[in-house]
């Protein structure tokens, strides 16, 4: 019974398309995944596997010798292949290179060649070259020789007998082109070819904003190494995307949702633990002022309030510079607009809701002292949050920080030590007299 | 002098890719972005203005008149030209539509009936159809006669004498098929088409799975009434994330980093506003406990780790939660478990970092009462913003609300209240003895 409906479960997900089996996967629970994986057919493991995060990709293969891995990589896009192999122990990456062709290996080894993170480690080898002195019809007739022409391509790539790369001959072009016109005559020069050390985020700032189906790869001397291709792009978008938003939270690390209570409990802990030091700071500036709360228990009711504005205010603006930051917008000739401009609106606001605030722990304790005191320490306090939300992420930005990890502890940190110092700080002062 | 130089700019702008001019504009001060969008020639005005955030299109459309629009939308694709058209007021949309011709506002209309975020209102009404009788050879003859095919055709669409959708002939097949063979023998047909009204944000994760470069619009019918193309769900994913991202701080309507004073003013002072609301509430949980505070000060030293840590660890599961919601992981059959493993982690946390909090304290304050009673209070909290953190996001989805905007407001409340309530109380028994 049990396993005639485990053959359903495989029949069924053999029959999805591979990255909805490795979706199903990654939205399953620890043990159901294992199982799941069991299930998948040789065939379309390779496919699978390519769909799922590098966390679940390198859980799988740990479970692999290089020969299953071997035979799972067979027809498996070469840059697919790479991401895989950078994944394994050394020894098992030349165990499954030496188990390819001569040809494959080639192709390979010169992905791996390039860092995971560039345009060389993005590119598949799989394009079709053209010369430019060859006539249209010389190549549609050349094409109809393919059995297959690569997924993702809409333009073929004209290059020189030292394969250098010279220009793109669309698709689109070609087939609304008088059969006797030449290549070199049809074809863009326009574009600019990728060098293969391009951060993968560059790439993908220009295949946006050149709409971009794929574009090609090419080394220091021009030489055409491969093409790029848009599903690999949407996954790089998709991945900083992911990456900025998790960081905020120190979740950097956290790409599987499912992660067993394991792997996710030390991660987490040592972020709090970060953060438990920030708090340990923050609580030693009050501890400086224990008279003076002693005198006026008021205050320990309203400083958080003056601390908690402050995060509220300087992580929005922090938020819009890391943002602005990651999509290229920042530069140092508007940086200092941006910075003023912040100011301004943390002043605007810090003295609109000090008013507010005043107002309310006027009403609330019947203390105009009280009212002044926290008045002034809220705007000490928003205006402390707007330069250090506006400078901070620039800072670390430019010292090689991620400014989405690092930022918010650190931002946090100052706009707890200033709002406590400055309200206990300032009501030290006015109630002594 | 002076206006030689402004030649200079000008011609320069214009020569580079209008997405390009745009991203040159976005990342303008607001003085600036107005002079350069003077320079821009209205030849690739549209293509701009195409390529603009909304909240930038609608400030330069305003100063535009109808004939104004009309001339700029000529040449645009019908999906631009669509997405212009909704931000202008009702008259000069109707206006602008009046100016063209039959065939271009029929098209136009038919865009415009959908909604933006949806898979109607994403569409191009830009695509080549083709019957599946014909041969091959007609194709290619057929193709021949057009002067262009749309950018991103990736493949012709099979349609019916009712125009209704009946496959996909790649162009990649069409070129190295027998010409002899027919579109019926060669095409696929086993791409379901997109329902126009289908949310913008499943047709990404459509196109994401299945590597899509372009994909068939059909009404309820299956009628054929466009195509959707990779670049719109690239900007749309971008929007998506961008969104996720922002709303996390409150900032869900802020898309222009370089927004003036007066536009960023109001809706940070709204969120601060919000929050303090929420600061308040907190703080009057302390004004229940102030005689306890005023017998043992350290109290109020230590409440705002609690408070803290707890924000900390409930942002972090919320966190996940959101990502998970967004991209479609998370269902009825597994957040059981995720809540379960949050719960665990909160626990095992909890428990690590109050017996660190504990001896920490009782070496700062020398008090054991105090230790104990600060570990035991985070330990509720942590437990406590697991819960939160993982269940609210899911019920705020549920009942339709943003769990990204609402979500980190609600949750900080929540672990501020019981951080300071189950410390001060806990305090509150423990020295009454």
């Amino acid at each position: 019974r049990d396993s005639a409906r485990i053959a359903d479960v495989s029949s069924m997900l053999n029959d999805m398309p591979p990255a909805d089996v490795a979706h199903l996967i990654e939205s399953s629970t620890p043990k159901l995944r294992h199982i799941l994986w069991q299930l998948v057919d040789t065939e379309i493991e390779g496919e699978v596997i390519g769909e799922l995060s590098e966390e679940l990709q390198s859980l799988f293969l740990a479970e692999m010798d290089a020969a299953e891995v071997a035979v799972m990589t067979e027809g498996m896009a070469d840059d697919d292949i790479a991401d895989i192999l950078q994944q394994l122990p050394g020894a098992v990456t030349q165990e499954v290179l030496a188990s390819m062709d001569q040809q494959d290996r080639a192709r390979i080894e010169r992905v791996l060649t390039y860092s995971e993170d560039t345009a060389g480690g993005l590119m598949t080898t799989d394009a079709i070259t053209i010369r430019a002195r060859v006539t249209m019809d010389v190549v549609l007739r050349y094409l109809r020789r393919h059995s297959e022409i690569p997924s993702m391509t809409d333009s073929l790539i004209v290059v020189n007998s030292q394969d250098q790369y010279i220009g793109l001959l669309p698709l689109r072009t070609l087939l609304v082109s008088d059969p006797s016109a030449s290549v070199r005559e049809m074809m863009i020069t326009d574009i600019d070819p990728i060098p293969a050390n391009m951060p993968d985020t560059e790439v993908a700032r220009l295949f946006e904003r050149n709409d971009w189906v794929s574009a090609p790869v090419v080394d220091e001397n021009r030489k055409l190494l491969g093409r790029i291709t848009i599903d690999d792009v949407v996954d790089v978008i998709r991945e900083d995307a992911d990456h900025s938003f998790m960081s905020m939270a120190g979740l950097d690390e956290e790409q599987d949702t499912f992660a067993p209570i394991l792997r996710t409990t030390p991660r987490r802990a040592l972020w709090l633990g970060i953060n438990l030091l920030t708090a340990f700071v923050a609580a030693s500036v009050i501890n400086l002022f224990q008279e003076t709360i002693e005198k006026v228990v008021a205050l320990a009711v309203l400083m958080p309030i003056v601390a908690s504005m402050g995060g509220i205010a300087g992580t929005q603006t922090l938020t819009v510079l890391v943002r602005g930051i990651a999509v290229g917008q920042i530069s140092r000739s508007n940086q200092g607009w941006l910075i003023n401009r912040e100011l301004a609106v943390g002043m605007i606001n810090g003295f609109l809701w000090a008013a507010v605030v005043g107002v309310a722990a006027s009403l609330w304790f019947n203390d105009w002292t009280l009212s002044l005191v926290i008045a002034i320490a809220l705007i000490i306090n928003l205006i402390t949050a707007a330069l250090t939300g506006a400078t901070l992420p620039l800072f670390l930005n430019r010292i090689g920080i991620d400014p989405a990890l690092a930022g918010g502890v650190i931002l946090t940190t100052v706009t707890d030590v200033v709002g406590f110092l400055s309200f206990l700080g300032l009501a030290t002062l006015f109630y002594a007299r």
